[in-house]
């Protein structure tokens, strides 16, 4: 017998239907939305999506037996929405970094910082300090506030481990997260997000060994589906990234990339482009001709404006990659540095605030066109029959409210795998 | 008997002690700050607030009968501040206007948006049209809200009214809610918030009739212990203003001021010091002169970042009102139309990120400082005995993590007159 799950009469349901590729330009205001909407999940899989008329319609259709195991969902002066996708993370690591933002306050740079032992090396040291099942238990939180802010599926990223066997131990950390919490998790390897000191001065030593130990030993081990480079001045160069992307794609990997976040021309989004990446995240500094290369490439520009405000600077050019045609996608960036926050709705707000992003081109950009951005655009992302039971309900009585109460988690209800899994704001269980 | 309330080893307890005026410059950074920290508080009013070990000494020297009626609640891990003070809203209205947020987005300006309907006016047709129950109703949801992100006081401003009757039938709501709900509600009349349409024209007109009509019934009944005036160019001129505040200094109300908010040298600041404002508000385009003139008159400036942030403009000089000796108040605004937000922990990250300031001051801005904007300095806004037994836990290490984590509600606990209103971030009963 099945089991049932009937989400009845949202004031607002939001489809989102997946079409046939990431949305772009005007097509991300397109959020299908159906007033008194329902959605209907058997087993854990969307079975029904529509009108509520139509949905009593569906309950008609199915045998008195299966009716008994109804879990039935008042979602009146709520607005229904695919689960959140945050689909670029670093969210297991070890250790805080508050003293950071203090320093920033009173004017430091980044290089000040790493003076002073801080920085992405300063969480390296505490997550190659610490046990497996620390890092698991400390993501874990993570992941619950995940599910309070509306959010079903979350990447994460190593890059914190940086030795052969601690990027190893982050990636397992990754895959049993995944299999022991509501949240989906998909996994990016990504050794290459800091030269580790012991390589201080050699990075193409170190490059040798992402390429030649890493990726094989996580690709052998299917540890990761994606493979991401923090390519950047003073990091990886361009050189170094292609090279290391191009052995992640040998290896069946797909890619992600860290681009044109702070210097000014560094050429990250015309690489990510010509490598055919999935994404290309940050982009701070994308120039014109970056814009360009992705909207030809159809890459999906990963922005993270939460990142852009906590560090003081000017986000990116939002309007002008919309206007260009490339397909957008918003994201936490999740990590103890430069951003430590789990809240995608806040994420929105600042996009609309800080990047002139409209309440639809958000949504979309944290729905389907996040699915697109982790690969998985065929099972969730939108309120389609086929896809996975994953659905948030907002106090809210249209989409638009979603941006206008700012600053407030108007979570109300989750619902991952036709299963409820917060109800009135608070984890189920 | 009495009850006890013991609130056990914060991890930090930020004491926040009173002084003899609000704080200014370096001392706004100064908490108090108490590890394994301690209250206690016996019928509502702080007994005690120290260390754990004096705290169980202080038990101790409390007879067996009366420690029965003890309620213990377990601080460690968290983060003990007075509770939060809003020294600035207008959270009494009908209807909301989340269209002008997207007009705003696509370029409208304020004139744009009054000439489609909107703006203040539309707030105060819905206002009017609304029976005084209902605006309790709504109001007392965002007041569980405000409880939820950890704030006991709330001031709350008239002004959508615009007659005599509806204006009094806000305060008369705004005096309900404050007997109603836990929060308690500080009330300003703000008859000079807008020209109602039927003074189209004839502002002296209207400007007589808050003046002869308006704020004597106000005082008479006492309905309001501040009075406000919307001061800016097209609203209120100098001129008036004085006059309105000048009425309301002999009927023995306080004053406030919506200063400097849009137009350049307007001068809001200095009339406030002149009249010796307790704070002048908004700030945006307060100038050099006005920033000495509310150093020397001990005015407080009450900053409002997530308006600023809200409406896409750049926020007020809190630096330099901070580095001339203004003591600075932070607060949400919340209303309909620039910020329709009760989550004054978000303002406070919105005060560090776009505005400087450091995780110490936005704490003395919510708390000490806004009880003196509000006139209650002695009896809430610091962890003192024979003060209010007001007090918030947040999940935190320290107070830094506050503001580091950004974009979420970290409130766990919320204590009101030692009774437990929140507790695992959810209301009580
Ligand atoms: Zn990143
Ligand atoms: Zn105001």
């Amino acid at each position: 017998m099945a089991k049932l799950t009937y989400i009845k009469q949202a004031s607002q349901l939001l489809c989102m239907d997946g079409g046939r590729g990431p949305r772009k330009g005007r097509e991300m205001s397109r959020l299908g939305v159906i007033a008194d909407g329902s959605v209907i999940i058997e087993d854990g899989v969307i079975a029904f999506c529509g009108s509520d008329t139509l949905a009593e319609l569906f309950m008609g259709s199915i045998s008195k037996e299966a009716l008994e195991k109804v879990e039935v969902i008042d979602a009146r002066g709520m607005v229904a929405a695919p689960g959140l996708i945050d689909s670029h993370t670093h969210a297991v690591y070890a250790g805080s970094r508050e003293n950071e933002l203090e320093m920033r306050l009173h004017g430091a740079k980044y290089l000040d910082i790493l003076k002073q032992g801080g920085g992405i090396l300063s969480t390296a040291r505490q997550t190659r300090a610490a046990a497996e099942e620390a890092l698991v238990t400390e993501a874990k939180s993570r992941l619950d506030r995940y599910l309070l802010h509306g959010v079903t599926t979350v990447e994460v990223k190593s890059g914190y481990g940086l030795t052969v066997e601690d990027e190893l131990k982050q990636l397992r950390a990754i895959r049993s997260l995944d299999r022991n919490h509501h949240v989906d998790v998909i996994s990016t390897f990504m050794g290459a997000h800091a030269i580790p000191p012991e390589y201080a001065g050699r990075p193409d030593d170190y490059v040798k060994l992402v390429i030649e130990e890493m990726l094989p030993t996580v690709a052998s081990l299917g540890l990761a589906e994606f493979c991401d480079v923090f390519c950047e001045q003073g990091v990886f160069d361009i050189s170094q990234t292609a090279r290391i992307q191009e052995a992640a794609t040998a290896l069946g990997l797909k890619l992600k990339l860290h681009a044109d976040e702070i210097a000014e021309g560094f050429g990250g989004a015309e690489l990510a482009a010509a490598l055919r990446s999935v994404s290309a995240d940050h982009l701070l500094k994308v120039s014109h001709t970056g814009i360009e290369a992705l909207a030809s490439s159809g890459t999906i520009a990963v922005l993270l404006p939460g990142t852009a405000l906590f560090l003081m600077e000017t986000p990116a050019p939002a309007r002008a990659l919309i206007e260009a045609g490339v397909p957008v996608a918003l994201a936490t960036d999740c990590n103890p540095g430069t951003s430590p926050t789990c809240s995608l709705p806040f994420v929105m707000n600042a996009a609309c605030l800080t990047m002139r992003m409209t309440p639809a081109e958000v949504l979309t950009a944290c729905t389907i066109n996040a699915a697109y951005a982790v690969g998985r655009a065929s099972s969730i992302g939108s309120l389609e029959a086929g896809k996975k039971g994953d659905v948030v309900l907002f106090k809210a009585d249209n989409y638009k409210q979603l941006q206008y109460y700012y600053g407030m988690n108007l979570v109300d209800t989750v619902i991952k795998n036709g299963e409820v899994v917060v109800k009135g704001g608070m984890l189920v269980g």
